[in-house]
């Protein structure tokens, strides 16, 4: 162990792709993590639209967010466990975490709560043409977070 | 050396905050880098205004632009090299370059050139208010760059 980083959060939204980059980049560059954070947001609009949908199934507008909740939950949980596992090897500690709300502000807080020392946030790659490649989520986490942010290119 | 990053580019404009802030990253992560490239990149819009200003007092505007950039180019040396006294404990290597051009485009084309496994960037803390915080050269970089980025935020 070279005691790199003591905690870090990698806030997912289970994509592959991002979670096959931050494997690489904690790979080749042999980044060792006492304790890792692996975070999914439940979008809370996400979360309003399944229960607005599934109402009528329901006996209340309470009962359908809770059924939501739990559906989201549980997938949620189900692969964070199998990220989880994969990045066992960058880390001692590896612990997953589901939350609900804006998921920019749900990780901003949760960084804060943790006090990571670095944010991992993968980003699609432009390769010389300036878009607005970021997602409002990767920019507003880059804009309201004091700390460090990595973020990772996927490959093209 | 626990031979972490082969080889890391550092944009600076000399803001001093800036320096204070990555140096304080590095020696906080503990992250070894084998050799550092230290980039300040002059602006030549900056360069076309000063060699505007002063045109009268050359011969030439080839004149006046050359004079220009000497001036730009010695002060920027004299920059650089006490960032990179600073920056020796963190790399085996430190190098100094200057170029000329669109400072966001030079970066991204130098991480290219020496194909960096990191570019370092520092940026104002904003805490909790998102607001576009990125100048437009770091969000350049961030966009335009395929190798990772790490953002470092400014004490407040």
């Amino acid at each position: 162990m070279h005691g790199m980083f003591q905690r870090v959060l990698f806030p997912t939204d289970f994509s592959e792709e991002a979670v096959v980059a931050i494997d690489r980049f904690l790979s080749s560059s042999e980044i060792k993590i006492r304790e890792l954070i692996v975070l999914h947001v439940i979008d809370s609009k996400l979360l309003e639209a399944i229960a607005e949908a599934t109402r009528r199934s329901h006996g209340s507008e309470a009962q359908a967010r809770e059924a939501a909740f739990s559906l989201l939950k549980g997938e949620a949980e189900e692969k964070l466990k199998s990220i989880c596992e994969r990045m066992r090897q960058h880390a001692e500690v590896v612990k997953a975490e589901v939350r609900v709300g804006r998921p920019s502000e749900e990780i901003v807080e949760a960084a804060e709560e943790y006090d990571v020392d670095l944010i991992l946030i993968p980003s699609k790659s432009t390769v010389g043409i300036q878009s607005f490649v970021f997602g409002s989520v990767s920019l507003g986490v880059l804009e309201m977070s004091s700390k460090p942010v990595l973020v990772v290119k996927l490959p093209e």
